[in-house]
């Protein structure tokens, strides 16, 4: 029977249930490029850490910055709330589980004070590296002037949804156009995951969009609120409004997916998918470097009254350039990620990023077996 | 090869198994109104209590009632059975697991007495709240009066499966065109599943229709018997009737979706899947004012000679208030379900229910991972 | 790219895959009729029990049989290769998990005593019930006249895979036109599981088909040899097989869904599939009065050269009468089959079998979650 | 709404989401033919060992080939690169597990001995059998003509990706195309997955196909890379680019799937999916004759930068001959593999494994349940 009004629901994909098909030609992993540009500024690496306070502290972002990556500091977060930041981490890493929660709510409700900005903005750049600042649409305005001052590079505007039309009765709301032409500095913008959203965003003159709202299925966006798009689905849909800009335009404006992939194999498929940059979390969490000594917790954490997340122990795996680029002795897909992705782009004749955008995919739901060790089965 | 005499089966979806895309437009959550209507009643939050007895005692439902909501007592059940009911709960949860099937079954084959109907009612009336109560169609003729005589509000006829058409042998069945005429009072009806039920129970002139069997894999009707339709196909299809009705007729016959909801995501996903109300059954039986005191057990747990379902220890949460508004430092979804359908309904650009109901969805099966910590890797 | 050549599959479904749809009319289950009839036998239920021997002896198929169901004695096994079946199985059941299948083979390496072929007929015959037996292909010839001189009722002919063309090189191979005119009785073949062997079977005059190869992911023949079709696909194909039978030549020949069920919920699917009764095996291994003891095994466990599947110990569940018609105080789908089968019927408007085997159906995957106490949120 | 630019997915299937429909004809298991031919070298069965070093020595692929079957020696491993690799083996499984990769590494760093590799292949051919050796295509040109004058008869290509163009900076690159006119025996290239790669590289003269990259979603190039494609429909794939090619050409080139398989019932879907043969790797490393002694590793578990997937204990199942031909007390599909495969044919109605390849195949995805006995349920 035909039922009438009825609403349809188109499949979505995530990482776990996709894979790269290999090419009819391949190139050696040497020949490979993997670079990425936001405006005039350009990164050795696609690889972008994720605003957050256990992740992207001043040190951090110059630490990666000089291997050819770029961290976005979160000028909301503990580093502008506090004056000494890594007491306060202690503290947060020291609670019991259960305290966690409550402990971070506590914490973020203390000011962010103005002059702090200007302070870890600065600390970035006498390190010489490109300084990317993170600001949420309702301070954007207010704030992002001072970091511009200091000297920040490139703006990111983040909420767990952004888009170019948001309706608020208590403040005006943040008008991007004019955030664009205000600013003198690229813009990037998000998160988003759909098509037309998108296809506004960059109609406001962005210079990059992130995607990703609630990617995963444990994620709590999803869990929480049920609003959330598997991250594959997600990119393609962005990227197709990518190249619909282009093509309209001739304006290419990047797009970074923001979240949910944990192994090289998943930042393939984020490229494959048609992203130009990834950014991870708890990849860098994880390295010697960061801030969290092992440790990780989301902006959302701390949310007063519907907190999504908690304190989570991620374990340190290593430094960070072996993170990126290896070598390692480790068999599970989180080290030598830039390595990784080389190797992938050879198999599918790749020579950039670009092409890589390319490459086939099937559906290929990972279905786990307990006796795991025929893993070996094939040869390579 | 082609096969002739085919029987086609339709893909169906459950919770786990669907999310809800942002829209291109955002409203900030404080816009958000979530009020909900039966007949001339209105309510502040499209909260429904199940009609269980460990949920709805006349008390809880002041409670709710106070706080926007609405319960529904059970007419058939240990509180117009037993004068002294909390007795006869805690007998209940303090019988052994292995008891407990046949405890109910002995507890629930006293007889009803008439005059706790009327008692049970006006306890609810005095509190100054609506009060809806629910009877099964084999006992809605004879037991109804006597409700509506003490001042029930609204009238629920509730059974597994409840159709315009019954056919019965022993008893006349029945006749809710008949009812709906004599009851002076809206009258709710359920469950039901399907668009072609739902038309033909919406032109009896009820006032609400109850959407839900066996939803859940888990669920005990499913199990035992095999029928069983997942809640986001079977909310999808009772809203695409009544969409189908309100063109026909202009009456709008509001849809609850019932069971099946475990989080502030799976509610936001019946509304968006087109309900314009839940009832929740666990959920409430964890609030501290839940007459159960951490335990909860179906109506069909006590059938006499097939069983569904038993008693089962659901812990208690916190207060009802909590449950309703947060602010809450749980991250599980369970608390602050009202903020959390505002946020949802603020991410799709939703300003009230009827645009929520209009949110775009995505089949995004939840593929539960070993690892969980990754849930972070996205910055909100 | 379309690829040429290319093999396309179809995608079947199991029990766990699919669930009931309810109707838009309900009858009251105690007006439901669910006989069922082979040639000129009728059964007062739709319940056969498989020809295992931990299951079907003569004294279980008496007691069966009083009860209004058949169950089918395998002239191959223990009844008919030893004096004293009941020590035979006592050792089996004794012997260490390690050792069961070397003994099994061991045990069904004596040969088949023809005289006990008889015997054991005339123990079925004496306490008044229908008597059913079951042979291979390659005894069939040789042993059927023996059975039917005894005064066996029905004859099953069984093997893995039956078609109407066997290919062999060392014997002649079964004629299944030839046997249908000699045996002055009812023939039942299987097991088959598509349209086009089920259309041919029928034409060689049998009485009933019995549908299984390899149901459900763990079976035997699927691990071992990966032949096998999951067991809702497997009845609708079949069951159109039926229909197209019954279009063509006026003649009705019965089908019989064999295996993978394990609740009265996959009962009531099976014959909403198609299926006009059902054949079970660990169902009624664990009654009582089951020869088994509680443990069971099948007939392609003790293959000489490449066993599938092994003893497995089943429990015993309660008394067979129980079992069938209930009551009940399990909640697992187990017990009140009988009643379980009039509820969905009840709930599906279906006066009897035929009618039931016309309910619609849904493709819903049975999601398991690991919180299990909310299958008790909706109402019944 | 229409996306425009949208990549599309195709879905793919794996072993455990498939299974084999029997056919409207059955033959006699003892009628099938199961041989399998490269070249002009023909095999009783259809089942080559992987070049692994804990799987495929010298001594292994003698005893291997008095069985009909054909394992494949790495040129490039254990065996060439030490004079005593048995000591090498016995190191490496004595080392604890964390240790494994790094140690792997190190070994593997260990230059080849040109002199080895003629020793080897002598090894081999003195015993009797057809001798195979597996190169990368690195080394092709340079040690594939010490391996031909030393006896060897058939010469596989392998690398996780192969493609007829292949582009590198460094060195000239592999032509196929010269390499088989230069070698004086059948060449087998791989691995491929794809109809327009396997078309290619048949048209380069190979006489044969290894189909499998990233099997199994575990499968470390999966996990490490995002690049695999399940094995089902590889196979499909591939034999649909090879029936394209024998109707252009006229000429037959086997594929060889490789890699994935765990069971009798993997190897027969494989077949089913098109296949000519199987390449096993685990199974092969569990019979009492491989070198390995219960441990086995892949040859990209060495990779000094990206190591993928490291050391396993696969354990001991029993001696070659009964994992082959049986006859076994064993019910997990791991033992008379020929045996299976012949049952299955059998069911299909196929007297070859051309026949084979044309079964009907289902999806059917594996849902493992937790009570595992109802395996029994059917009756063989």
């Amino acid at each position: 029977m035909e039922v009438p009004h009825l609403k349809e629901l188109r499949r979505s994909y995530g990482f776990d249930e996709v894979a790269i098909v290999p090419g009819s030609v391949t190139v050696n992993p040497d020949q490979t490029l993997i670079d990425f540009s936001i405006g005039d500024y350009s990164f050795g690496t696609p690889f972008l850490a994720s605003s957050l306070d256990a992740v992207a502290s001043p040190k951090f972002a110059a630490c990666l910055g000089r291997m050819g990556g770029l961290a976005v500091l979160n000028l909301e977060g503990i580093y502008t709330r506090y004056d000494d930041p890594e007491a306060v981490i202690q503290h947060i890493i020291e609670a019991p589980q259960v305290e966690a929660t409550p402990l971070l709510q506590k914490i973020y409700s203390s000011p962010i004070k103005d002059n702090l900005i200007g302070e870890r903005v600065e600390e970035i750049k006498r390190e010489g590296v490109a300084c990317a600042v993170s600001l949420t649409p309702a301070n954007t305005k207010r704030l992002s002037p001072i970091a511009m001052e200091a000297g920040a590079d490139i703006l990111f505007v983040q909420s767990t949804v952004t888009t170019a039309r948001h309706i608020s009765k208590s403040e005006q709301g943040l008008d991007l156009y004019d955030i664009c032409k205000q600013v003198r500095a690229p813009v990037v913008v998000g998160n988003t995951v759909t098509y037309g959203a998108t296809l506004e965003l960059m109609e406001t003159g962005v210079q990059g969009v992130l995607v990703g709202v609630g990617p995963g299925a444990i994620c709590t966006t999803r869990e929480v609120e049920g609003i959330g798009v598997p991250q594959v689905t997600a990119t393609l849909d962005c990227a197709a409004a990518r190249e619909e800009f282009f093509h309209r335009t001739g304006r290419y404006v990047p797009i970074i997916t923001d979240g949910g992939m944990r192994t090289g194999g998943d930042i393939c498929k984020a490229i494959a998918s048609g992203a130009d940059a990834v950014m991870l979390g708890t990849t860098f969490a994880q390295a010697e470097e960061a801030p969290g000594m092992g440790y990780n917790w989301g902006m959302a954490s701390f949310h007063p009254a519907l907190p999504r997340g908690t304190r989570i122990n991620v374990g340190t795996k290593g430094p960070l350039e072996q993170i990126l680029y290896g070598p390692t002795s480790m068999t599970d897909g989180t080290q030598n990620l830039a390595g990784a992705l080389r190797a992938a782009m050879g198999m599918c004749g790749a020579f950039n990023i670009g092409e890589m955008q390319q490459a086939e995919m099937v559906v290929a739901p990972a279905i786990k077996t307990e006796g795991k060790y025929f893993q070996l089965a094939g040869r390579f």
